[in-house]
């Protein structure tokens, strides 16, 4: 993995990719999927994101105030969608769908090997968790993968339907 | 444009398209060109978005706690960009650009007749508007165009760069 420049962030997420979610409490990682995260801030770069109180990475990123996002290109997708669809009460989800850890440097929730970007994070505001679930989040460090070149991300549309990336176009615009 | 049942809107929001939101303060109506939201619930729908204290339409949805998203397809994304690198201060973007209104029913902001879909909302949180321009929206209406046949939807990745929708993938995911 390669370190990211914080100014390119918000390039990963603001096309509103499917993401993975880790998170760590007492020694144990966990991983969730999630699609409710926007940009709120270029750099350095902050997001907000909703993580439901049903989910059991709720109660870990409430208390640690630590995450990592990865992003996993079209491949990752049926792991993805594993992960969705269990939860980390039952099962060790890296394990069992054969994900790859890797330490990550600044927070304790581990990098996703398998995915082309990572970035490290902690919660910086916490006023709208009580009510929404809403947690916004500061990106410390960023990673990417070299190797996986022009990745395509999925983007969820409801019960198992994803958009994949398609054709790129350039237009003329000013804005960042 | 036909009703939309409200459980079905995050739908359109989710995969992250790059939106147009309008506002109207003083009998003057605006539009202006987003990708920072997310859904933060499914129903009613609510959704949070982050409108730049630059952007002239903060004043106005900060004022009138009312707006209409309209999504565009990619037929519209010239338009789109144009609306992004003008400025209502300076210009009716609705007569230079050519887009058309329509009254919506809730709010008095307007629809926009050549986007796919139109969600009438108001603010129902601002308690993030001071520190992060993040506004809490819940969506009162919800309009459809049954004329656009599977729009594709734009995604904005930085500096004049969209994806655009591709291949549709449907796997065995038990997420809503």
């Amino acid at each position: 993995m390669k370190e990211l420049p914080l100014s390119k962030v918000y390039q990963l997420l603001e096309p509103g990719p499917v993401v993975l979610l880790t998170t760590a409490r007492k020694g144990r990682a966990n991983v969730m999927a999630m699609s409710w995260h926007m940009m709120i801030e270029f750099e350095p770069p902050q997001l907000a994101c909703v993580v439901s109180g049903n989910d059991y990475s709720f109660a870990a990123l409430r208390a640690t105030r630590e995450c990592v996002i990865g992003i996993p290109a079209l491949k990752l997708a049926t792991k993805v969608v594993k992960v969705g669809n269990s939860s980390g009460r039952d099962i060790d989800k890296f394990a069992r769908f054969g994900l790859t850890k890797i330490p990550a440097t600044r927070v304790k929730p581990p990098l996703l090997a398998d995915c082309f970007a990572n970035l490290e994070c902690k919660v910086i505001d916490g006023r709208l968790v009580n009510k929404y679930n809403l947690f916004i989040l500061e990106v410390l460090t960023a990673w990417i993968d070299p190797a996986q070149k022009n990745p395509k991300t999925i983007h969820h549309r409801g019960y198992g339907t994803f958009v994949v990336d398609g054709e790129i176009i350039k237009l003329a615009s000013r804005m960042r």
